[in-house]
């Protein structure tokens, strides 16, 4: 039995102590929340655990083997490291931290340490995203071309990070799970509706140097929720969407080949519509899947499907594009 | 009555044919195609009109006034301006030339030998984008912050142009129509799946002075086809969706204001999420009101909706798009 | 080639024009309307085609072989009568005629005379139906158990039939056409909202000896249009939804099988779902498939799918319903 | 502070128990539930409520001032009698009971003893059929001509009651709170898949002097989940489709008007169509507006929304559909 503590119990942090609180293999000792009225509405909950308003009672429990944090991502860092520095395997939400530089010292602290850190990208355990990566794997799709995804709503403005920071985490994931191939380079442009230079509507383009092409449409300002990805192959494509209760998934025995002809210097493409398939999709809860895959890593000492790499791959892609977004959209190349 | 002649009786031709054929101040003498077959084609259905392969028969024609040109992009600009020089008026196809040159030398031609130049960006007679006019005109949705749109589908590859010159003008044609700020810029980013360089997926954001952004998602590459477009305002936000038969148009009553809170350096943010409503929108077809509209411009000497100028200000905005993707999504200033 | 006439050119007599117009093998030489501008609009539309006012100049014309009847219900019977006394082919309007009995004459004097004698359920033509059929055929869906269809919009209210006999005959034809079961007895229950006594909502129900069993939903009074048809079957189900412009059908991969339980005397149901599959839809106009097999019917001397045999067996169904809605819903048997 | 009991804790149980928990002014005492494994469930959630294998614990309690009871319809009339003899206020689940008799019997009891007897017909107290109820009597929708409902899904076969008493009880409830006019008479017909004789498919017309008419279609055999109710009145109609998660309501500016033209013996019927509202919705969850009501009635002596006669006239429909199917459709006269 690994004995855990979470940090934060604001929007994210219930559902995380529910899904620890019936995974087998760990106990919730601790729970960190400075708000003494997120305190209270724990206790009401679960009377077992003990609420502590300073995360340092978690952080220097020696009884607690692992931490997860769910707090604003600016205070991942110095919780994380602190978690690490004494002995603490450590799952922290997305995105992993502020800057690739917080990230690449986590990663070394973990390594050197021998300890577990992951990230908690939820959407990777989904039924529906485990779905997809089944069938890209099975090269059902054939060579996959692009992906295009809206995730757009009438979201709450962050007053930290901005859109794509708060969204585009969960499309990158995606994209990263079921394409490993690394990106070239980023252009993003977007605007911001406040005075505080933070955007609300934004747009990311990712080249790859196969000509697979991503892009991402992120906004809180929708009065429509959108949450929809496209995903292209040159056998067929498919369009997931999330916010479908049962047909999440639907494959398309749509698709186009290009024949060069060279004598008439002309392109011809193929078109091809046909049915359409609707796979059953698991409805699990993906973060039971999540907290199974964290402490199992730690019992069985693995990579959980959720690992640093991705998480720093994440926040290599945010920071370009935050980066291209000050410089009015110029491409920045990743290395 | 107005005597006119039709050059290019391909794709669209025909509705082109059908619609002046019911417009009731012209008749149309003749129509021209290189291929002999279509011209059986229009023998076939409409007996009365002259098929003719050459389209220098239309413009040396003394007895036709005004000449229709529905043929590739990259021959507007000769036709129209030998059309223009031998004292007829022109109704182009959309887009209007190859680039912002064309446009102008056939403008200064036009306005010379007061002619009337007309583009037929057929959107701007629909129910639909009238409605979001009369929508918009009435302060209905407060100051306009942004329109994004996404116009996907399984499209012919062009073999001249790419797909933002392809679907591109509609949209822009009707951004044009319901936000008249003068963009400041434009990025651009796609990506070509065949071997010519001409992309069949590009996304292209436009900014402007104020703070309204616009964006564009355009593909030859989906498996679905979508025609949807979003215009947030600050009192309520409009969801226009091409392909619903029935309820094209969406009013949210949803909205988001921002408060800035000087003492906390915070940004406030009041969120309404309200009521839909769904206007009925008038059937009619576009193409007859823009029929109309050349005819009537003709013998009224008036401007028609879709002026000369509209058709200019897209052709800078696909140029410098254009310029942006060869440039890796650089930000051009339009001028 | 065949000469034939057609009776009647209002609503759908133009859509008749038009596909015999195009089928191979034959050749409209009259169409009859008592409307003077009806003719003048078949006159505009097809200069080659003789209009007039009297049918009996078609009935009496000795070069014309066929007879094609799209005039109001309770005109058939003497129109086809005289055309098949006259030595013609008839292809009638749905529903066939005002009775069975009428039915039952028209039928005895085709086959006395050997004409072919066809109803023109063009629904049993269209991709959508011939898929289902070809998917029942195969056995996908094992064992049928139902068949629900609501069929409702806001519809003319005809003056002379009720919405049963309006609209009820597309259902009919595909529910005689995909379940080949002799029906046992129907219940039809319904309202008039006209001091006319004829109803504009109606529902009937129709028992089969096997248990399977069949409901339709008809109305002239709905704000929405329904054209939604479900088919149960004890190994997988279709929902049909006509409506749709690409995906017409979907097939589902649910169901539940009964199992009793003898001991204890209760009854265990095992549910299955699963995976959805949308087929590809022949687009095709199911009228000129129509026209086709009317007029193959004669060249080959051989019985159309819609055959008068089905074209009785509807009309047995609708006079069973009126009985029933008249004696207040009671069973009506079937015999 | 009322303290109450709960009777059963299978599927409903633990919303009723959550809803009550919440409720301000009630305390719950005790649980019974005959299955032990229930109990333990009930005890890991609600530590503080004592869990009770027989009911009888509750009943004869002299603290429990008020009794919910939750079993099946069979059980209702037994424990709901001893409940009022005991002196208890009683909150039944729907349907109230097997028969209109016992229906009777429980009444008669309640108001002898002065004693809140209520069913809970929970759909009364959802924020979207308030909204309908808010539109109808405003006389928006003008005067009602129909209610068409269709409630369908892949359901849990019940072994004691068909599937008209399992979910007609719903709409049947909706119905009666809009449209307060007594129904003359029922027609229903249906059909057994299973050899218990127990409909899992059926239909249903209710007939009412005024003209108006209801239908309801309801299946446990559907492999999709369906929930749509249309209600026209002679100004607007309604389309209410329950599974719709933010557009639930639809109120359309559509209607047809009758003008009986005496001259031509004919009808005249005048058609709209114009624009769609879709009003916002309270989401709140209607159970504890239900447990709010029974326990203000109690504490303040007023009737219910879902009064006993409610539930009453409910069971006297039930009880006709059920006569009507085992007559073969025959109309049964309510009285």
């Amino acid at each position: 039995m690994i004995k855990i503590g979470i940090i934060g119990y604001g929007y994210w942090g219930p559902n995380l102590v529910r899904n620890f609180f019936g995974q087998k293999n760990c106990i919730i000792k601790t729970v960190a929340d400075a708000r003494p009225h997120r305190l209270q509405t724990l206790k009401n909950a679960y009377p077992s655990i003990s609420g502590e308003l300073d995360a340092e009672d978690i952080i220097n429990d020696p009884e607690i083997e692992a931490v997860v944090i769910a707090t604003p991502v600016f205070t991942h860092f110095e919780l994380a490291k602190k978690a690490l520095l004494n002995g603490k395997h450590v799952l922290l939400e997305k995105p992993m931290a502020s800057s690739v530089k917080e990230c690449e010292i986590l990663i070394d602290l973990a390594q050197q340490k021998n300890l577990l850190l992951m990230v908690d990208h939820t959407f990777l355990y989904t039924g529906a995203v485990e779905k997809i990566k089944e069938i890209i794997d099975s090269d059902t799709l054939g060579n996959i071309k692009y992906l295009d995804s809206t995730r757009i709503n009438l979201g709450l403005f962050q007053p930290d990070i901005n859109v794509l920071w708060d969204l585009a985490p969960h499309d990158l994931s995606i994209l990263r799970f079921l394409h490993d191939e690394k990106p070239y380079s980023v252009n993003a442009t977007g605007i911001s509706h406040t005075n505080n230079n933070i955007e609300n509507i934004a747009f990311m383009t990712i080249n790859y140097p196969s000509g697979f092409i991503a892009h991402l449409n992120c906004s809180w300002s929708s009065p429509v929720k959108v949450r929809m990805m496209m995903i292209g192959g040159d056998k067929k494509m498919i369009v997931y969407n999330d916010v479908e209760p049962t047909e999440k998934i639907k494959i398309y025995d749509t698709a186009y080949s290009i024949k060069s002809d060279d004598e008439k210097k002309s392109i011809l493409v193929d078109y091809r519509v046909g049915d359409i398939y609707v796979p059953k999709i698991n409805n699990k809860e993906a973060l039971g899947a999540v907290a199974d895959d964290f402490i199992n890593g730690i019992l069985e000492n693995k990579t959980p499907r959720s690992s640093f790499s991705i998480g720093l791959d994440i926040v290599k892609l945010l920071e370009a594009s935050e980066l291209s977004i000050k410089n009015k959209g110029e491409e920045i190349i990743l290395n």
